[in-house]
């Protein structure tokens, strides 16, 4: 601890670089990342004189808390199990983030994307939006008589989810543009920002936003801690997810990238406003999420996290490119704490995925043997 | 100064919020925006006592630089004239900056959004992609003889840049397509990157990137150190966009919004790589450039800058929000040192916006009395 100090030392002294002392804005995520910004504006004049940064330097050491190995110590990832995943995201972290080391991304480029469902947060019995539709489709049923004999909405209104699963994505379209469709963007916001605190899971009777896996979110903490941009792609709407992602995850909505429903603007008064048409712009699953990955972002994510095959082309693309990758896939073997689910699942089937991961080594996390913890709540 | 000084000491001693003292890290903008987390949650803790915040500041005393109005008395928009304009706009940012006010907006809801032909570059005497596209037809003409009878290939063949003009947009999405489909995103990439630097402007003889108004340039610069992240939102492409919006406006390619070109995931034998299809995905133009930032960014922006009718709805669903906006048009009255030209114009027409501006009191740039310098190559 005394060389690293010396060395903290001399490089505050000596180089601009390591004069980033400190920066603590309260409030959250971006906001910090701007204000950063703002005030390097204004103390940029400050640190470049000498003696100011030896008096920093010297205000550190008496702190005692100077940078270095000490920190390197706190372990990132509390949640997860010591083993070979965790050590090789670490190990990944620390490589691409060593400037100097072939393997150094410069932060701009450290980009990682997460699916959603299954991948950060509980997707059964069936995904958390599926659930919202059909408490909706409850709710609109008495306007819409002929929905008692047409799928899938009889089967929602029979309490009957097998039978609305078995309708296919293309039953979910239907109940989705019937529930949701219709409104103004501003509307829908609301409508989901007052059903997800209310609304109670049926196995953990808890609002979804609770069912977040807490290994993920620290490492979605991690990642960003270490420079990295972090993104939901997701073949959930970008509309249902946006109004709590920067609550629960600390990822903001223009880092939300999902399915999204046809939109055009309409005049209420002398007021334009954004309605959601009935129809489905871009499904952001398989082969979607990497050409949504390209359309939104423009750069080719160097990390890819998720659960299912549905992942699979967002997970190769990001393999595709050159230098050092991590693409991570969540195995859910854990039916006491979650679900035991992958090949054959009619949820998040995991199968041509889990057969590339053993391929080409990607990471595959066992649920149950990797994560201390997977709920917040877990004891 | 005095007064400030001891003000600013109280505030360091006593609240967190203001040890955001030093935070200079080398490397481009999101780079620093990104390390600044990273630097954070490593120095939290020291900031975190009485002794070491009172030290920091008792350094800063010494340093003789502490933050206030010594700052503030900097010019921000050197290249602005003054008058009303001007005095609006640095209002409009001290406004919603300012904790406290009624008009303050919190940083991660600073959002900007900026056209980009002929409002922060010039787009006469046509927009650069379609001196982009005319070029790369010349170069490809020996594959395609039928060019030479078909429009708009003949015109553009035969040098006769007012008959491919008349051939309107979709003459342009032809040439769009015809050019800079069938080429992986990756090619095409290279192509802008190879083509923008050594390509000379018809009428000043340099690169399109050097024809960027520099009074703009400053305002982008000068909004991101007051914590808002500046968006294009433009009706040229975004793949032509990217390569080089990050040097030249300090815009990453994930804030860059254009219009899209269809793409699909192809192999190239065990690489995924996305071909672009001649087929176009979404125009961002006119309403159009309202539903995508409702897509991309998820927010409503809070400030957005044009310069033609095709950026009105994007103003209106700026202006339609609550709380304090500022809606800006460039226009273009200023044939000596670029161009004069609005209503009725085959380029950047701005005729109803100009009507809607006089109505709402939005700004209007007079180009030749406003800026006191256009180009960063002006004398």
């Amino acid at each position: 601890m005394h060389s690293g100090k010396f060395f903290g030392f001399v490089l505050i002294v000596t180089r601009p670089a390591y004069l980033a002392i400190v920066n603590v804005v309260p409030g959250s995520l971006s906001p910090e990342l701007e204000a950063g910004m703002h005030l390097k504006n204004r103390f940029l004049p400050i640190a470049s004189t000498w003696l100011t940064r030896t008096l920093i330097a010297l205000v550190l050491i008496a702190s005692n808390q100077l940078p270095g190995p000490v920190f390197a110590q706190q372990d990132p990832l509390p949640s997860w199990n010591e083993g070979s995943n965790k050590a090789k995201i670490i190990d990944f972290v620390d490589k691409v983030t060593k400037e100097g080391s072939e393997d150094f991304v410069p932060i701009a480029r450290r980009i990682a994307t997460f699916d959603n469902d299954g991948t950060l947060w509980c997707e059964q019995p069936v995904p958390s939006q599926l659930l919202f539709v059909i408490d909706e489709t409850k709710k609109l049923a008495p306007q819409h008589p002929e929905w008692k004999d047409t799928e899938p909405f009889k089967s929602v209104l029979n309490g009957d989810l097998a039978g609305a699963i078995a309708q296919g994505s293309s039953g979910f379209m239907k109940l989705l543009t019937a529930t949701s469709g219709g409104m103004t963007t501003d509307e829908f916001y609301r409508t989901v920002s007052q059903w997800m605190p209310t609304y109670k899971h049926p196995r953990f009777d808890r609002p979804c936003t609770e069912l977040v896996y807490k290994p993920m979110i620290e490492l979605l903490t991690y990642l960003r801690a270490n420079g990295f941009k972090t993104y939901i792609v997701s073949g959930g709407g970008s509309e249902f997810m946006r109004p709590w992602t920067e609550q629960v995850y600390g990822i903001p909505p223009e880092q939300v990238i999902g399915s999204t429903e046809k939109t055009e603007v309409q005049w209420r008064g002398d007021r334009p406003v954004l309605m959601r048409l009935p129809e489905i712009d871009s499904v952001d699953d398989k082969e979607g999420k990497t050409i949504n990955i390209n359309k939104y972002i423009g750069r080719r994510p160097i990390a890819a996290f998720g659960n299912s095959d549905g992942d699979l082309s967002m997970l190769q693309w990001t393999a595709a490119g050159n230098g050092r990758r991590l693409m991570l896939l969540v195995h859910h073997t854990d039916a006491e704490r979650e679900w035991a689910y992958d090949r054959g699942s009619k949820i998040g089937a995991l199968d041509k995925a889990l057969d590339e991961a053993m391929t080409y080594g990607w990471l595959v996390v066992d649920m149950k043997s990797d994560w201390k913890q997977v709920f917040a709540f877990d004891k």
